[in-house]
């Protein structure tokens, strides 16, 4: 297994590191990590991962300002990885942290720390078949999940 | 035929069990189900089903949250879901039910119920060419249709 | 002339009903209906009516409600009828009506007739090379032309 | 040189004819003029003209309407017109005059004019690669340039 | 080393000089500079500097207006950039400073050269694959960087 990790410069927290730490508990294999300035330049980054590195499966993290112009770059980054994963038939999981989602700096480090090992995780499941066990959960990473509903 | 059912364990009701239960009693034939973390995975994971499983269908289903940034997600992942059609020319039924719509916890999980089974009444149509008969009938799956206007 | 009519089972009004007997008068040749659940199921089903069916051109018709999330349903389909396009070289004609255009159901469903009509006598003039004698005009379908302006 | 041309017939002021009277002065060659019926039709309509009719550059020419529907319109045909210009390695110089832009009737043809014809320069500048002299200088087509800003 | 960089005459500052004398400084090579009238030129403008004149990476320089439209248009250039790097898996480094980031005309000016010359640098640093050194360290190109964050 090849597991590429994309991220950025303008994050404020090393998601890379607690991503690479996550995996390593979970997933056999290689790591290919690629930084670039910001999350616009995810979507390349990522499919140059999955295309030239040969990697099977792309984490793309990020950390989204709090201003409207921050939610506009990151609706253009989530539409280019989008997209990136159906030029590719792989899987860029999205970890993005909005500033504007914690009420400190340390929680906000707090919740990219979290946010991330989760979804490591969830490559972890993706790989093995083992998401639809949760299916309908109502999991949240990073956050406490929300209890599901039923009639 | 291949049926392929595409879902979240960020949604809060099992969708798919409800998808699987009611495309059994109108179509013949196997289903695949494949779970991916949230909506924005759906067009990727839709786009597998189709071109690596060699389903003629898929149902991609999701429950965005209610804030502002649960919008944008589920405008991405239905822009995804369309280009997806686009690239496979087949179909991709997106069922997709928000928080907000359903007043209580109860009503949410009636709504993702009833929306599901009505779009799985949906693919047997499209699959059997039967839509044309409730053309312009103001269908509207999981509430009450709207009725058909004239002059 | 192979011309595709892809409609919804959403909408209110009969449009396709209005559009085939409009061309009907107006262009000879085959037509193709395709109905589908709603306007995002529009675009794949008008690159099939052109690929699959062989049409020249495809009217795509709907009508979306009148709450946000119908507006971006609609700004979704628009644009995955503008990439089925350009994926095709060929021409499909958009005919949405959004609901909250009209003030009451019955000049809604005029509004629906008269917009589909007048759109089924642009794809001819569109086929025959007709419509720079119109251009700069104010055209408006459906609705009073609005005067051109001049200095 | 071949130059297409592609208008609509919802213009309220006939760009096309600016157009092609610049054109005429500064590029030799061809014009080929391909009226549509509305700004969403443009970018098949610029795409035809590269492909199938061979031209090596065209000028889109819209007047997008005042409401938020006319907007969202806008930004449809533009996010077209790119896609068009990046599937065809060519250029599509949008020309687009939004309604609210001018205080009446007389200046919005005058701007319509003018912006038209600013841009028909600038298709000859750019074939002739004579826009890198005015890098940065603030041009603003139709009306009056914005001074460049130093330290 | 080729390295593209497209820029605009809407633009008031010569980003394209600053970009220039500072990628001169890291990078050796040859620079192209291809100038298109305004932002939502520069994506097929950057996808012909990649593919027709054989460059690497390319820098796409613009100064978006204030106005609603101006930040569509940037959202819409912004989108068109990503795709085209996806279409080419190569970077497209986009440096866009808009009006109102900066108070005066003075301080815009001074923005503008300062992010430039930033990305510049990031450019010879994603060349030479340096940039995870600062992955996760809050860097703002223009602007004092943010303070990284943990817990």
């Amino acid at each position: 297994m090849k597991i590429g990790i994309a991220d950025t410069t303008f994050a404020r927290y090393d998601m890379a590191k607690a991503a690479i730490d996550e995996l390593r508990r979970w997933v056999p294999g290689t790591i290919h990590r690629y930084t670039v300035p910001g999350i616009k330049d995810l979507p390349v980054a990522s499919k140059k991962l999955l295309e030239e590195s040969g990697c099977d499966i792309v984490m793309a993290l990020g950390m989204p300002g709090s201003a409207a112009i921050d939610k506009q770059c990151a609706h253009e980054a989530s539409t280019g990885l989008i997209r990136a994963q159906l030029m590719t038939n792989k899987h860029i999981i999205e970890v993005f942290v909005f500033e504007d989602e914690a009420p400190s700096d340390k929680e906000l480090a707090r919740l990219a720390d979290a946010r991330t090992r989760e979804h490591a995780q969830n490559v972890y499941k993706l790989l093995n078949n083992r998401l639809s066990e949760e299916a309908g959960k109502g999991k949240r990473e990073g956050f406490a999940d929300v209890k599901p509903v039923d009639f």
